[in-house]
């Protein structure tokens, strides 16, 4: 059995449910204790973080990870235990073997090899692990980055180890995410009885033309990195069933994803010119997620790039799809933060899986990466 | 005490809540037969109804009523209990008061007054009650009206004693009532994530053009008896509250209250024409609660002016407004029909009431009516 199959069965088998870490950052900690890495603990509310560093000269390059796993699901649809790991057809079954333990298994045992080979690199090498990066990542991430600042303490080169790859392992990389930003939305009328429209104001009368504009709204064109920002309307209640009753209020909740063409201010601004020019009265209240964030190009891409190629002999995609990170965290700090990791077809499903030989390709994209970057 | 007071006083304290009747129509017909009334029960599952008539010539007016009432509502926010009839200040107090078992007791006394001056009057007369108006209304009048047609029982003149007053007694009569259509529209999408919209079909934005079109639809400009044909939306729901998911479909209910310039299919085809032009996946069910009914012209309405000015010394106003009534089902058999009754404030209301002064006059004015039509 190959060590990064080894190191991956022992995280598996740790039932690190968000926000839990079962133990998986001591293995880590142990681990990387012999090669040089000192250990420090961020423990902050119910999750636990940690910091592993090698060194302390620039540049300093980050392995970015989560031991958090999300919940199993139906335990009767999966075809073996989430949290005993059991090999079939080739890959490796259980929660987290993609998102993503794998990818922790597989930077470790590149840093080994790395590290008996090059124990003099240049710049340092740190680890970051929190336990809450499939729940509400209040805790986690957002929280090392802040004790980091404050000590100015500079990352300059993040490799995020989310599942990144779509058919192939490293046939597509992160070089951004999209922002997310939610509002809930009300719409007030005046209730009345149908047969007596004239004494009441249908609120969803009044907002149909605003939510015309809104969902035809040309928000921009996107850019070389990016789709068009986007808005989908996900929820629009009014009305208590009865059918002869005109609603006081109608309440609507939409996302936007939106790229770095626009800020969280000019979507607030350009939404509520809509909902003014068409008088309406209403509230409405917003929740940023998170922010776009781009590496447009970089020394950490063009690593990466030749890395894969080096390793597979293939290119390799540089896309901004997909749900947001933790690497929203770090790019504001100024780091290039690129994501690269295990396919996603199964991430988040039952029966999550990583190929064997993906596992030892990723391991040695890892590799190759550190190789280009500090060697 | 009067005896349209005492009367109704005796009707109240039945608990005729729908589609009971509790001995109403029992009081009604031991006090019309010695007037020459005969008494035939159309019963139908749990409503009673109750056919009274005197003499056989033509025309024939009838007075129809319902002697069912809807539920009182909160006991404990009426001043008197709703079932035991109380007087203060000049009004009597009770469940039913105005809607309508004022209208029975007042057209009753107003009979036995006329028929003991006019026992050789022209035409005949007849009394239509039933127990499910507040109700469903489909074991009532409308079975009733069946029974009539088929042995060719021909009604002329229809007097409603539904509570048409707005200010004073007699100072609006209904002429007509517009039509009610009710449709449940259901719009399909494709459900998906949110930062996927690409893969997803949002219903409530493809919905939202056809909408705004719904609402903003000039139906018909109504004609002198009827506002404009109005469509209200009383009810929109998509989405399960998740915040990051395009829902699969989008549920509407809407209602068409429309005037005679329009019918039912014309309705549904312009409808239909719009969802189409929008290109939209959907189901839509229709129900029809009553076609708009109208008496423009006739002797019964120039008799009801003529009666109300010689009792109050005012004129009246024609209306068409407000919900439908059980004429709906009289005037498709070619009747003129009007609503005649006492102020409509307190129906449906807790503290239901008739004022003492109000109920005499109205009776005058029954009384007045059919000396102006038969004697």
């Amino acid at each position: 059995m190959s060590a990064t199959l080894e190191l991956l069965k022992d995280l598996i088998g740790r039932e690190s449910v968000t926000p839990k870490d079962e133990g998986c950052q001591d293995v880590l900690a142990a681990r990387l204790a012999p090669l040089g890495f000192n250990e420090e603990r961020l423990n902050f509310a119910d999750t636990q973080n940690i910091w592993l560093r090698r060194g302390d000269a620039k540049p300093l390059f980050v392995f970015l990870g989560h031991t958090d796993v999300v919940p199993t699901g139906p335990l009767e649809a999966w075809q073996s235990p989430p949290f005993e790991p059991t090999i079939r057809g080739g890959r490796l079954y259980g929660r987290g073997a993609a998102d993503m333990k794998g990818s922790i298994a597989a930077f470790t045992t590149a840093l080994e090899r790395f590290l008996t080979k090059h124990p003099d690199h240049e710049g340092s090498i740190a680890v970051m692990m929190t336990s809450d990066e499939e729940g509400i990542a209040t805790h986690g991430v957002v929280k090392v980055v802040e004790v980091l600042e404050a000590r100015n303490e500079k990352i300059d080169w993040c490799l995020v180890g989310e599942p990144s790859s779509d058919k192939k392992i490293g046939d597509v990389i992160r070089v951004g995410r999209r922002g997310s930003l939610c509002a809930k939305l009300t719409v007030a009328g005046i209730q009345g009885h149908v047969a007596y429209p004239e004494l009441a104001e249908n609120p969803i009368h009044a907002f149909a033309p605003a939510l015309k504009e809104l969902t035809e709204e040309v928000w921009d064109k996107g850019n070389a990195f990016f789709p068009p920002t986007s808005l989908q309307v996900s929820n629009i209640h009014s009305g208590t069933g009865a059918e002869n009753i005109i609603p006081g209020s109608v309440e609507v909740l939409f996302n936007l994803r939106f790229c770095t063409e626009l800020d969280e201010e000019t979507i607030k601004q350009r939404t509520q010119a809509i909902l003014d020019r068409h008088g309406l009265n209403y509230a409405i209240q917003w929740r940023l997620s998170g922010n776009p964030f781009l590496t447009s190009k970089g020394r950490l891409i063009d690593a990466a790039h030749e890395a894969i190629k080096t390793v597979t002999g293939y290119d390799t995609h540089d896309d901004t799809g997909g749900g947001t990170s933790d690497g929203r965290f770090i790019a504001p700090t100024g780091a290039e933060v690129i994501e690269l990791g295990p396919l996603n077809e199964s991430i988040h499903k039952v029966n999550e899986n990583v190929g064997l030989q993906d596992l030892e390709t990723l391991s040695a994209i890892y590799e190759q990466l550190l190789i280009k970057l500090l060697a």
